[in-house]
């Protein structure tokens, strides 16, 4: 049971000078809380709801950023990968690499980012049960990679809104990988601001609290200097500065958490 | 920001030396934690899922031992109440009123819960979005009576499920009164059982500590010393052994909270 | 396989000579077509959003005008109850009893209304599964009246919105009761206007159009001649002015059904 | 307002041979009823629950199959294809492209799909809601191919489960291009067979007649001459030999709502 890391960062790679510099930042206010980041952008927004949205830099020149931030700012990174022949290129920069919930049922897609070694954080559809995850990784692991985690990021709940089902984190985590809450994208409301999604980022530190609360093995949130004025996900972002009051709590709670845990180990589920 | 109490007891009066004596061990639990404890229990389950179900010992029965339980064990109990002319009678004796799920949107049975002047715990129905729990309470309050709770117990998810929407503690809190979580209640499957309601009590520690770390003013469950032979929601209670450790982890989680609370207090929903 | 009837009228009893003429215009039209009538208004909306909505004339001034709108236009009647107490009253009066959605798991409350002998139109809850129905209809039968129908209303989905699931029409059709299809609170929006319920009238046509075509005993619907003032459920009600062309689709549809249910008899759902 | 088009096949190529007797099969039968019909096969099914499920032929394997059923049987084919480089190719033997409900929302997929300048009948995911399509579709346009068709097959509703919400078709129909109702991928339930998605095909023909009488273009049927021994979707397949009568109910509700909306045309869904 190992204290939870942080997967943050802002939504789309904006430029190498931004990248940098928010990657510092959440580096520091890590550091000060006391708790592992691996750093998050995407070079590509590849299923926005509108033709016309702002996508990010493109695979090429986002790896080039993704290097740099990592050597730089000497933090692991992590990206999304939207189609099979990304995955040799993404794995051979990052630390990590992240599937979107979209695309969790194709089954070669999920083989190509997982084949490379690299972790990979799959994250569940909105339509997917959480028991159903347990054949997602059986997918991935049949590369021979089980380097997997598994993400919660909300359920389709009615139109134009999503819900996090708490007990889902438990039922996942029984696959035996560990569990990654996302914090930011679970309180989206997807295209109710008509050509673009919304979201309630008033509700990302209750989500993430309940989340730490139940035990997982990290929380993800988009983060940004400035979220009312980025170019996508802004309804749903954390504004920077909110961040180190809300990880210490995360911190407080999940460190209450893990103890039980361990007082709890040998017990499964069942026994609850 | 006061620390959670506990609404607890088994689903329905078995007995009167079974009330007294699941009284007394809830008692002596929440001593040992430290944490307040309300005594809950029904005279009347009258929604059963099947004709043939077992209803509990009616009103008058019931409300004498709850007499007994309140004066021989010395803890505050709470009922609920199911037609508007029992209001009255059950208001006499017991500490609080509770009213149910199905019947939170009837106004003339609302008024008639509050108007004695005692607590009322109002649960949010499985069809009401939180927001509109505030009209509720405004009916509730109409009566003259502002010692309103009102209490979350899952809302309905497809066919047979609950699932508990965190945000909506919140959404619920700011109207202003007091939020009830109940985690037994919340993972409940109905009629999934074919004659009965289903269940999964594996997940009422996990729903119990998300809600806490969200920030609640209480905890209700149903607690019963053996589940699986109880004459009702066997499925869904929490045996009575497992009650300590789990007050033990809510009581320290909910101390992160109320800290936590306490210095964002002057900050509103909105700055979040 | 009967043909379809027809169970419609202005939500609320709004004063004699209002119900009066609406009857004898809506009696007016059903002639027209060739469909049979069963009047409906309620006495008493119990379940309003706000504590400051109409509510209606009461139980006694009520029963009055649905007596006289029997006995002056000739068509039979029905209304809904809201308490136990009210049922032997109601079923002097009326043809036809109907129970609220909200109340479909109170047993006594159920079967109350079903001890009288009069048909009872039983609301699904928007919380309860098709399949459960049958023993809510079990709980009324219990009482020796075996003339229940079941009425589908639409299911809980997300929050402030209905749907409604065609197969729950099959579903509840295989307890064997008739099975009706309240078109107009289908499309109802609970809470959605704040103070108020809202609804979207143009998709009842859509939504009685394919409940015939499934296959009901029946649709219900609320109509009025000017649902934009009228003091209740204004957004959902059908304008009169559009009834008598949904009622000549409507009766081809079922008699093309009905035709096709003919020649399927003998074949079960489980043969499909 | 065109007769309905069905759009129907076995869920995957089997092989030559079969794909021959089932399009010449499914050929007679439409022109016993009068019905146009497209054929429809899948190459591959990329988005399996399961590692190990069958997976079809392959595209270059399916397409030789494909373009001999369209110049053999005489009938036009539609396949749906999977990654953005497939589109090209599958373009030029077929006549129809399909796209997968999963991957709505990946814009160069779905502009991929278009480009050939084909028709592309666009699944709806099973997590967006109707209004939302328009902007789907508008990427597509975007393409300069207008030759769109929009494709309801449920949405999720709780867990394993999906439901078909009828108002979405007629909303989807506002965008001004045709609406396909998918009957047999409508009653799968993802995920609850475990290993594999079950269905309940009892359902396909309440939810066929339903959307007909709404009013669509065209209606979606998986058929196989046994399906309960069919490589995938067995459950929620349609018997052949249950095809002629279902298509000849669907026939005549198309005749009754496409006569109605003529009447009504000119008025706009705002007016009903």
């Amino acid at each position: 049971h190992l204290p939870m890391t942080l997967i943050a960062g802002p939504c789309v790679i904006e430029g190498l000078e931004f990248a940098l510099r928010t990657a510092e930042a959440l580096k520091q206010i890590c550091e000060g809380v006391g708790v592992e980041l691996v750093y998050k952008s995407s070079f590509d927004k590849a299923n926005r709801t509108s033709e016309g949205s702002f996508r990010g830099p493109g695979m090429e020149a986002g790896l080039r950023i993704l290097e740099r931030v990592r050597r730089e700012v000497g933090v692991p990174v992590i990206t999304d990968v939207h189609e099979a022949d990304q995955c040799v290129a993404v794995a051979e920069v990052v630390d990590m690499l992240q599937t979107p919930a979209f695309l969790c049922r194709q089954t070669d897609f999920i083989q190509a980012a997982a084949r490379p070694g690299k972790p990979v954080n799959i994250k569940k559809g909105q339509f997917l049960a959480p028991q159903d995850m347990a054949r997602v990784a059986a997918k991935a692991a049949a590369t021979g990679n089980e380097n997997i985690l598994l993400c919660e990021r909300g359920f389709s709940f009615g139109y134009q809104n999503l819900v996090v089902d708490m007990r889902g984190l438990s039922i996942m985590a029984q696959s035996g990988y560990p569990v990654i809450f996302d914090a930011t994208h679970s309180v989206q409301q997807p295209g109710a601001l008509g050509g673009a999604s919304g979201g309630d980022r008033r509700f990302v530190s209750d989500l993430a609290r309940a989340a730490v609360a139940v035990g997982v093995a990290g929380v993800f949130m988009e983060v940004h200097p400035d979220p009312d004025h980025a170019p996508c996900d802004g309804p749903n972002m954390l504004p920077m500065a909110h961040l180190s009051p809300l990880l210490d709590q995360l911190k407080a709670l999940d460190r209450i958490r893990k103890e039980a845990m361990a007082l709890e180990s040998g017990l499964s589920l069942g026994d609850a």
